[in-house]
C-alpha cells in the first residue's frame, strides 16, 4: 500500500492530512499560516510538520507517493504560484519548493479547484467524469473537472465562475473591481444584499425585518416558515442562480454540479429552487445534469489534494 | 511516414483529405452527403471514397494510422452520436460503424469542436494549449481546448457557447427554443437583427437604409468607411461579444481565443473593437489572452478531425 499527503493551505491555519493510495483520511491536523516576513516560513512549516509526523508515526519513506498542496491563489499546470496576496507571495514554483524541503514529488492547484478534485473523487461528485463544483460561500469560486482532470487553466486561473458577467447594469463594485459579478448576487454576501435591496423596495410584512441584520441562514428559514417576502427574495436567488449554472453546463457539459459554501448549508431546498431555472435556460443537449450538495466539508481540500499528487505520481 | 484521413460530414457534402503524420494535407475532395433513407448511405459512401483513394493512389493500408471524423451533431467521448437531426441519425457509435466498413480505427466528434481542434493545430491557435474557438456564423458555435485535448463534455454537448444566456430579457426565440441566447446577438444573423432594430430606434441618416436588405458585411463596410450609425451598432456588437468571450475565459482560462465564421472575415476591426469589451468584462488573473482570427477557413474540420485521430491512435 502507498500512502501520501494532502495539504490545503489557506490564509489563518493549514489543513493537513494523511491518506493511504484508497483516499482514505487517516489523520489529519492543522497548523497555523504564519504569513509575517512575505510568508517565507509557510512552506518550513509545513516540510517540518509532515517530517515530523513521519518520524513520529514510523512512516516509510519509500512508502510515499507524493505530496499534493491546494493555494490560495492563482497555480498553473507547472505548479507555479502567480501571486497569493494573502500569504505575501510572488510568483515561484510551490511545486518544486517543497519537494526540495521534503524529498518527496509535489503536485500543487489552486485551493478552490482542488476542493473540486476532492468532491468529484469523495463527495457530491463521485461517480462522474465532467462535473463543475461551485461553492456560494463569502464569495463564489469553484472548480472544473474534465474526462478526471482539474481545468487549470494557462495562468492558473480556470474555473474563476464567480467573476462571469451576470448584471451588466450592476453599479456597486465587486471586491475584484468589476461590475456585476456572479459572486455579487449568487454568494452568501450576495443574497442578504439582495434581501436588503428587496426588503427596501416594498412596504410588504416579512420576519426578516425585525431581525438587527440578516443572514444567509435567516433568509432560508423565513423561506421555509412561508415567509413570502423571503421566498420572493429566494426565488430572484434561484433565478440568478440557475441561469448561471446553466451557462456553465452549456460550456462545459458535466454529468453533475456540486453546490458547496456557506449557502449550500440550507440544503436540497436549494437544489430544488434552482433546478426549474436551471432547466429553463441550460442548452437542451447539454440539461441531464445532476444536481448535489458537498458532502466533504472543509475536508474537500485536503482529499483533492492528495489526489492531485496520486494521479501525478502513482 | 505514417499518413491518414480527416472527415469533415456536412448536411450536404462530406470534405475528405489525405494527411501526413505532421500534418500536411496531401490531398482532399468531396462527395454528397446523402441523406435520404435515413442517412444510412452517408458511411458506406465515406469508406467507399476512402478505399477509392488509396486503391487509385496505391496507399499502403498499414501505412493508415486512423480515421477521424467531424459530424453535425453531439458526439461523446466513445464515439456515440446522440442524434443529427440533419442526417437523418438517432443514437448509435459511428466511430465502431465506420471501423467496421473501412477496417481502419476511428475516432469521431461535433463537428465544431472538431474545427477547433483543427485551428489549435494548424491554425489561428498554434503554440498555445488551452484555447477557445468560436465560429460567429448564420449561428455561433465552437470548441474548447484543454491541455490540447477537446472538451467534449458528459454527452458530446461541450462548447455549446452559442447558447449561454446572453439577454434575459429577450422576447424573440432562438432557433433552440430558449430566449436570449449568444447566438441571436454574436452571430452575422445576430448582428443584422441588430442593426435592422437599431435603425428602427433612430431617425439618424445611414447608408445602412437605402440597402434593400443589409448583411454582416454591410454593416462592417459602412462602419469602415465611418457611417455613424453602423458605428454605433459594431460598438453594441462588440460590447455583447467582449463580455461573453470574457465569460468564457473566466471559466477556461486559455491563452488564445480564435474567431472564426462569417463575421471574422471583417478581419482585425472585429478583434479590436472587441477587446476593450473583453478587458472591461474580464476577470484580471485571466485576461492575458491572445486574440487570433481563425486562418483554415473550411479546411478546419479535416484537420482537426485528423489530429482526433492521430491523438488516439499513434
Amino acid at each position: 500500500m502507498k500512502y501520501g499527503f494532502g495539504v490545503d493551505l489557506g490564509g489563518t491555519t493549514v489543513k493537513i492530512a494523511y491518506f493511504d493510495e484508497n483516499g482514505t483520511m487517516l489523520n489529519k491536523w492543522e497548523i497555523p499560516t504564519v504569513t509575517a516576513g512575505g510568508g517565507t516560513q509557510i512552506l518550513p512549516d509545513i516540510a517540518a510538520s509532515i517530517k515530523g509526523y513521519m518520524a513520529e508515526h514510523e512512516v516509510d519513506p519509500s512508502s510515499i507517493v507524493g505530496i499534493g498542496i491546494g493555494v490560495p491563489g492563482p497555480v498553473d499546470g507547472k505548479g507555479v504560484v502567480n501571486k497569493c496576496i494573502n500569504l505575501g507571495w510572488g510568483v515561484f514554483n510551490i511545486a518544486d519548493a517543497l519537494s526540495d524541503l521534503t524529498g518527496f514529488p509535489v503536485k500543487a492547484g489552486n485551493d478552490a479547484n482542488v476542493a473540486a478534485l476532492g468532491e468529484y473523487w469523495k463527495g457530491g461528485g463521485q461517480g462522474c467524469e465532467n462535473m463543475i463544483f461551485a461553492t456560494l460561500g463569502t464569495g463564489v469560486g469553484g472548480g472544473i473537472v474534465i474526462d478526471g482532470h482539474l481545468l487549470h487553466g494557462a495562468h492558473g486561473s480556470g474555473g474563476e465562475i464567480g467573476h462571469l458577467v451576470l448584471n451588466r447594469d450592476e453599479t456597486e463594485k465587486c471586491g475584484c473591481g468589476k461590475q456585476g459579478c456572479v459572486e455579487q448576487y449568487c454568494s452568501a454576501t450576495g443574497i442578504v444584499r439582495m434581501a436588503y435591496k428587496h426588503l427596501a423596495s416594498t412596504e410588504e410584512f416579512s420576519s426578516l425585518r425585525i431581525l438587527e441584520s440578516i443572514t444567509c441562514k435567516d433568509i432560508f428559514d423565513a423561506g421555509k416558515a412561508g415567509d413570502a417576502v423571503a421566498l420572493q427574495i429566494l426565488d430572484k436567488y434561484y433565478a440568478l442562480l440557475g441561469e448561471f449554472l446553466a451557462n456553465l453546463c452549456c460550456v462545459v457539459n458535466p454529468e453533475a454540479v456540486v453546490l458547496g459554501g456557506g449557502v449550500s448549508k440550507a440544503g436540497k431546498v436549494l437544489i430544488e429552487g434552482t433546478k426549474p431555472y436551471f432547466l429553463k435556460n441550460v442548452f437542451h443537449a447539454a440539461a441531464n445534469v445532476r444536481f448535489e450538495l458537498a458532502s466533504l466539508g472543509n475536508d474537500a481540500g485536503a482529499y483533492g489534494a492528495f489526489k492531485l499528487a496520486l494521479d501525478a505520481f502513482n
